[in-house]
């Protein structure tokens, strides 16, 4: 097994130059939210030319609010397309395994503010720049070259071993979902996530919301006269901040997150409100995400959350008279999830880590947001292994990736398939 | 004289239902900022009609910075067009008079909020309803017939008359100061606001600004490890409450503002930030207004927001580090200003106010907010009296105005012009 490991390890050094130009392709294709399909075409080739069999689906809409892997969502799916390639085992006896990744990243932020183009790929020295290198186009790469790297070393895998590529993890989850209720499981599911090399051993339940306020628009020669739905918006923010609070408080009866300084960030990601400089303004909307612990009913905490919203509607006089607040779930909408410790995928995992990182031991820790790995485990019972490359200013400004990383969770992933699945001479 | 108002107002009785048509007309042009083409052009048609001799003439940006008059623009003014219509005086001794309209309206904020389409003129009553309808096309049209009745009366004007039709007076005031700049100026300015058929005494300085923050973006899952530009401009409109609550306190020392709740109005019009759900915003902005006293120095007052701004940054560690806080200036930087009581203008308009409101006396109230009208009085050291309609909701949602006020106003304007200018027989 020893000559197998070191075949695998020289297949991922040799193919590894071919590896980052892949990647730096795949970093060209923008593939924000409904726009990944050249992204998938892509993939999809890459795939084929690899002999799997690939399955090309739609995020499937039908079953929101049907299933519970399934979160709200106010976009049309006809653009929607998750690639999924299928190899079948070579022999019998191994356990089988799904690589998950998404192909969808998150908007640029202000591009202006970039270093370099952010669909533009740019290497120097080890890190790879890019809007989606880390965040987990490098993870996606490196699931499908550590398969490469068995192959290039005569080798077969024994199990059953899929890559996933899907969208919306950005936002609902609901390629994962779709994938995952079309019945793309396996007996481990592991996700490259940006991690730093450390295994997540849990993470939040998340909910995303739509806030908007109404004001009462009118000139500022009387602002009395109006009610400024900017100003009730940074009210109702203000409140928040006392749920924020209230829901960071309860980490002390909670495993694992006790030592996060902040598991549930209450987060506002954009705002938008009037139309006119010197106007009260009659409009204001923000949408965010608030997060919450393993084990917890999502519908429980919206409850609560809108609760807490009427409330303060009812209870603070700046919101009296007519319905000032709208609320809309406008995203995840899912449980955490906590990894068992000792596993057997996990202790598959911890070998192929030492081996690639001199003995290290693998460290695992709480990673306080959503994963499409929550699919797999809330509503499979599946392991579910989120573990890949160093990366920084995943949804900030000039996205990178370790390049020396990529090449050791390659190696890593590579030597964990061929341990979980088991291998064979082709 | 007492048959000649007779003439002149039974003159406006009997084209009122034209006036109210034309007015109709108007609001369908919706002359947002840099759209009034249109609207001049019909306004450009009336008067010319009207045997006026019309200019036609863009706002000049070339003054800005250069003339105190002219305040920061951040648009190109290729279209932004202005009209003034002459009317030489018909025998000689009279005074002369302009009438000052702005034909540009604000926003109509959210028109599915709106009761009918913003833009289609609706009666309901005695009221008019439109975007503009009130704020200030009614006063405009006023104008122009009050003028219409007396030679409808079959009398003329000893004094040389203006109607002027300007443009940028919802954000810079640059089209007043463009006509101002360029001689259109007269013994007195009367301009048709909507006041409640009230004298504005005096008017309130105005700052208008545009507030930028930079965040640090970031993956909510370590909040703390980025910085919300969202979450720092709601801390900084907070910081520029203190300030607002420090101007306001001066009220007591200034003369006409002591009772006004509000006479500075911190407003914030727009707000917009961020661009995904679950990043942590890197970039927001906002623009907004600020009011001050008539008789201060605008760039003094400037400076004064200028250095507050800077403290903020210097003192609150939340701004610490890089540059955070952008600021500009982006519209009005103009003086007050006070009408000194008793002139011989007021007088004559008093009078004339007398006349159509059986007997009341005239009152006068102060107006918060930037109006051209301090373009003539502050540079030109011209009476001018902002005297107009009863209209509701300007700036707001489902603006009116009233259609029997519109007929007292018209015939006030009349008789005061009369008054002003003399008349004689044609």
């Amino acid at each position: 097994m020893d000559s197998r490991n070191d075949r695998i390890l020289k297949a991922v050094d040799r193919l590894f130059d071919d590896q980052v130009r892949f990647l730096e392709t795949l970093v060209r294709f923008p593939s924000l939210r409904n726009e990944e399909a050249a992204a998938q075409d892509f993939i999809e080739a890459a795939l084929r030319a690899r002999g799997f069999a690939v399955s090309r689906f739609r995020t499937d809409a039908s079953r929101i609010g049907e299933h519970p892997a399934f979160s709200p969502a106010t976009v049309d799916y006809a653009e929607s397309w998750n690639v999924v390639g299928r190899k079948p085992a070579a022999g019998s006896g191994g356990r089988s395994l799904a690589f998950n990744s998404h192909v969808d990243v998150v908007p640029a932020g202000s591009p202006h503010r970039w270093t370099s183009p952010p669909f533009e790929p740019v290497r120097d020295g080890d890190w790879l720049y890019g809007r989606g290198a880390g965040d987990m186009k490098a993870g996606l790469v490196a699931s499908i070259f550590a398969l490469d790297a068995i192959a290039g070393a005569g080798l077969s895998l024994r199990g059953d071993v899929q890559v996933q590529s899907v969208v919306e993890e950005e936002i609902t989850g609901n390629g994962a979902a779709t994938a995952f209720t079309l019945g793309f499981t396996a007996d481990a599911v592991l996700s490259p996530e940006p991690t730093d090399e450390q295994l997540v051993r849990a993470n939040a339940g998340v909910l995303k919301f739509r806030l908007e306020t109404k004001g009462r628009p009118a000139h500022p020669r009387e602002p009395e006269s109006g009610q400024s739905a900017i100003d009730l918006m940074i009210r109702l923010i203000g409140h928040l901040r006392t749920l924020e609070a209230r829901w960071i408080a309860e980490r002390q009866d909670k495993r694992l997150f006790g030592d996060l300084a902040n598991p549930v960030a209450l987060t506002i990601g954009t705002i938008a409100g009037g139309d006119w400089i010197a106007s009260i303004p009659s409009d204001c909307a923000v949408e965010g995400r608030i997060g919450f612990y393993p084990g917890e009913d999502p519908k429980a905490r919206a409850a609560e959350f809108e609760a807490f919203v009427e409330r303060i509607q009812a209870e603070d006089p700046a919101f009296a008279g007519e319905r000032l607040v709208g609320l809309d779930w406008v995203g995840v909408m899912h449980a955490g999830y906590e990894l068992p410790e000792g596993g057997e995928a996990e202790t598959c995992l911890r070998a192929a880590h030492a081996d690639t990182h001199a003995g290290e031991d693998l460290r695992a820790y709480v990673m306080a947001c959503y994963l499409d790995a929550a699919v797999f485990s809330v509503h499979g019972g599946i392991p579910a292994l989120v573990y890949g490359p160093v990366a920084e200013n995943i949804h900030g400004i000039d996205e990178r990736v370790s390049l020396s990383s990529l090449r050791r969770v390659t190696k890593t992933l590579a030597l964990f398939a061929a341990d979980w699945c088991g291998v064979e001479d082709s």
